[in-house]
């Protein structure tokens, strides 16, 4: 039995970004040389997410305007929503809302030395309060 | 240690359907032989989801309504949503948010050799865009 | 390879309440013996979800406030929504889509025999129809 572990960090140059994780993950799935198992690639910060779906821009531009309509940063008079939260001097309450929506984790297959994915699934990490130095841990068990 | 994979495939007679899992992901669990361990069942595609609810017909008209309500295929006026996915040919681009939502995968345990549910707990595959093939793994992981 | 299994049992006082998990998973990692693998922590029931945030009060009441807002009990005129689910006799079909929205588990690195978490990462168990014995497992798996 085996396990590998990594932790990448993410510095993004905006407040919300999607950053495209899945070659990462392959090559670290290739680096453990698991067989079969699985991985589990989780963010470590409470206002980011981890999803699959698809790489395409139009969806992209889709899901953020979901995204602040479900778990909005600002009212529809566009001034920031003021959440209890902010009562402790943080100013990112939607980014917590948007994180339990998107969820933190995804547990994903390793089959034949492989991540087995769908044709058009891939891996994101979803930053919501970016702009500072945020990690993620990439974790494969199996033999 | 010991891992065991199948790979299903729907393909639904309507374009949203629910497909009880439950059996079968028993039936997987039992022909591997698994004591104790893990087992993920994963959607291959990114306009499904597989969830753990409850089977009763009338909670999944109110799922149903809810997830029309909250990734909405349509407008209040009826027509279709433009979402800028549609501008590379596709029409599915609420069944990606249904997917978001709704996730794509669950994590279960095996215990004692048994798929280790609650009394009311069973497993659903949710297609979003189906009268086509769909592929979902169910992998488990143990000893 | 090892595996170590716990059930907890809730037995809220308030219909809605968020339990404080992770010094208890933590016990329960220790406990296993387990230095390097994954454990899961799942509700047994579909009316309560497990999920990873901050243990902060102002964040908690708004993610009840949004919880309500997006599966909600209530409309807007104060009464009751009529789930359809409720002609089986029940009145918690807002817990189902509540439980939906939030999932009902998580998965979690274990590394170097501890509980892999980010700084401020914190275990849920939020019950959504609570006042009566709900269980939980949680379930680790690994070396």
């Amino acid at each position: 039995m085996k396990a590998h572990t990594e932790y990448l960090t993410f510095h993004t140059k905006k407040r919300r970004e999607l950053v495209h994780l899945t070659p990462t993950v392959e090559e670290i799935v290739h680096k453990s040389g698991i067989q079969e198992g699985l991985v589990l690639v989780s963010a470590m910060h409470i206002t980011a997410g981890v999803f699959v779906n698809d790489d395409e821009s139009g969806l992209h531009r889709d899901i953020w305007k979901w995204l602040e309509h479900l778990a909005p940063e600002r009212g529809e008079d566009g001034e920031p929503i003021d959440y209890e939260h902010h009562a402790t001097g943080e100013d990112n309450g939607h980014a917590h809302l948007k994180s339990l929506l998107v969820h933190h984790e995804v547990t994903l297959p390793i089959t034949k030395g492989r991540l087995d994915l769908g044709p058009w699934q891939r891996i994101f990490y979803a930053e919501f309060d970016g702009m500072r130095p945020k990690r993620l841990v990439v974790k494969a068990l199996g033999f």
